[in-house]
């Protein structure tokens, strides 16, 4: 039994239904998991994010993502084939982060129609091209039997940041439901000078000084903080709170970090 | 193993967990499959639409629908047999464009309380009556042995449209995630004057030039378009933008297209 | 195979697609259903009611219930042994409502590392602590496994609500998709002048005059009424509209029910 996993930008509901559908068609055992569909309409950036964080938790599954403004242009379409899973896909960047996470081995393009639906739209590659094709791979054929080998997948990574002696820049890249605010700035990547229990000074739309703590429940209610988030990314929250509301600030945001 | 899939306006959550409790007490083999939760609270026309969308894309299964607005009223409860799936819910058109794409055989009315739950409230017959006799459809119970047969189900069908050789007179039906409008014009109803490469004259609120394409990015971001949505129908969209925030319509507006 | 039933505030997405991987990593044969992830955050009480009123329709289950303003404090960690199914979530009142639906048993602190993911962060025990226990709980360990017995589990209940010949007072618990609002009082503590038929006056932020009736509609559409939820409590609600957005009212509200 396969265990295949979607990710896309097209909210729950009907265009979700038809990829379970036309999965369930070629494999019924399959045991399909949602990981999200809420993506920002066509971000790309986000949806890599999301996928990359979320598929080390998976024991070896085919993981399927969409989101994929450039459909029915030139783009790839991609099956990645890690050490432990394989990634589905447009090329357009979204996969690659996960990839690393799952350790690729070699990405193919699916050049040849065998595994696609009979006809393939212009504007719906996840049920025509990407269900089709997951399903497929969880009956076992091999990745390399969707097409030609690709050398240079797209890759955007999650943006730059700089680390100084008295200075970060980094950038927003997620918001959770509760307001959180992750970052691009990975855990390993602190400056000595940001450790648990210090303050430092956020400059976003206004100015704040927030102490770097381990958990939310140690600042009072209602107050801005920085910790790593379960990702292992610098994390601005807000205990109890919303922290983008309160310090309005969203995903594409980018920000400075100061010794106070 | 059977497939039982799910369409309600109930949102997600406590009601439609209620729903696979059932079934799953019933059937713990039971793979259930959500098609949507989030109609429109008692868009009995808009759940038709969604239903008939996706059920063609499932292997065979029992299709559970619950916009229910005359629940414990005197409305009949339907199976409906069909050649490609089995249709649970009520008797109020919700049922019978899926029934349709599925290749209806026969309705039958839930007359007897054997595979209902031994209470059945007024208010939840999604809980009470249509999940379990899906359940026990899966197991492989005869659609006949749910009550008398009904050969009038209630027909709403997806509303008129007029197509001349000035004019398509017709309806928005559904508002995708992305803002897309899909109408209830079906790809074979279009006059020969809108094809692809065409410009052709929209009236909704505004007036809009709006051009035929096979694909959202064919077009400007950000701008207007006419395409075939991945169901069949004509669709008003906006490259990488909200078509129904950008043209102030929605599900329910009529519009006019004429010759440019 | 063992179902796994999943409760929590993250909202729909990757955190919920944590638990999910993490519980699959464990038992691939594990059936995951979801009950509720849109619970107001941090909303304990709300998780607890919707909790206790999903978790009767299952048959045998492992419940995660994951709404906890306390991790990383001192909070315990809790598996709920009861007759009907097995309870898995933080020690603040979330759990203790539907124990008592299911028969309560035994409860345990899970204060051995065995079960639990090999490193425990502060921030997301669903993932770290609850996930992992489940599953090892679904294929077979027994709950007194994880940990001491635990005597006094927090008790939230539902509120206190009064009851007199003149006047009932009682509290909102729980809107619904609809904008139905479900009330703390229990249909058995309905004193003899509300029954069905009967007229009497609702104080919430202003004065209303409702029946009492079995079913919605019952009432022209936009009227209020008040009726038996489907879990068996009093609700109060709006044939075809939204009672919350109607009588400006939602969870948390206190309201008072007069003789008319």
């Amino acid at each position: 039994m396969s265990i295949i996993t979607l990710l896309t930008d097209f909210g729950p509901g009907k265009y979700v239904a038809a990829l379970k559908g036309v999965i369930l068609s070629i494999d019924p055992q399959a045991k399909i998991v949602d990981i999200e569909h809420r993506v920002s309409p066509q971000g790309v950036l986000e949806g890599a994010f999301v996928l990359a964080s979320a598929v080390k938790y998976f024991p070896f599954a085919i993981h399927v993502a969409v989101v994929d403004p450039g459909v029915g242009t030139r783009r790839r379409s991609l099956v990645m084939e890690c050490r432990k899973g394989t990634l589905v896909g447009p090329d357009n960047g979204l996969l690659l982060p996960a990839a690393r996470v799952l350790g690729l081995r070699r990405a193919f393009s699916i050049d040849r129609r065998e595994y696609c639906l009979p006809e393939v739209s212009d504007t719906f590659h996840g049920r025509d091209v990407f269900a089709p094709v997951a399903a497929h791979l969880g009956l076992g054929i091999s990745p390399s039997s969707v097409g030609s080998r690709v050398k240079n997948p797209v890759d955007l990574d999650f943006g730059v940041y700089e680390v100084s002696k008295e200075e970060v820049r980094a950038r927003i890249l997620f918001r959770d439901h509760f307001g959180n605010l992750v970052t691009n700035l990975p855990e390993q990547a602190l400056p000595s000078w940001i450790s648990f229990g210090k303050i430092v000074e956020l400059e976003i739309e206004e100015n704040y000084k927030l102490p770097f703590l381990t958990t939310y429940a140690s600042r009072d209610s209602g107050e801005p903080l920085l910790t790593i988030s379960s990702d292992g990314f610098l994390e601005i929250a807000v205990n109890r709170g919303d922290a983008s509301e309160i310090l309005n600030a969203e995903p594409g945001d980018d920000f400075t970090l100061k010794r106070a």
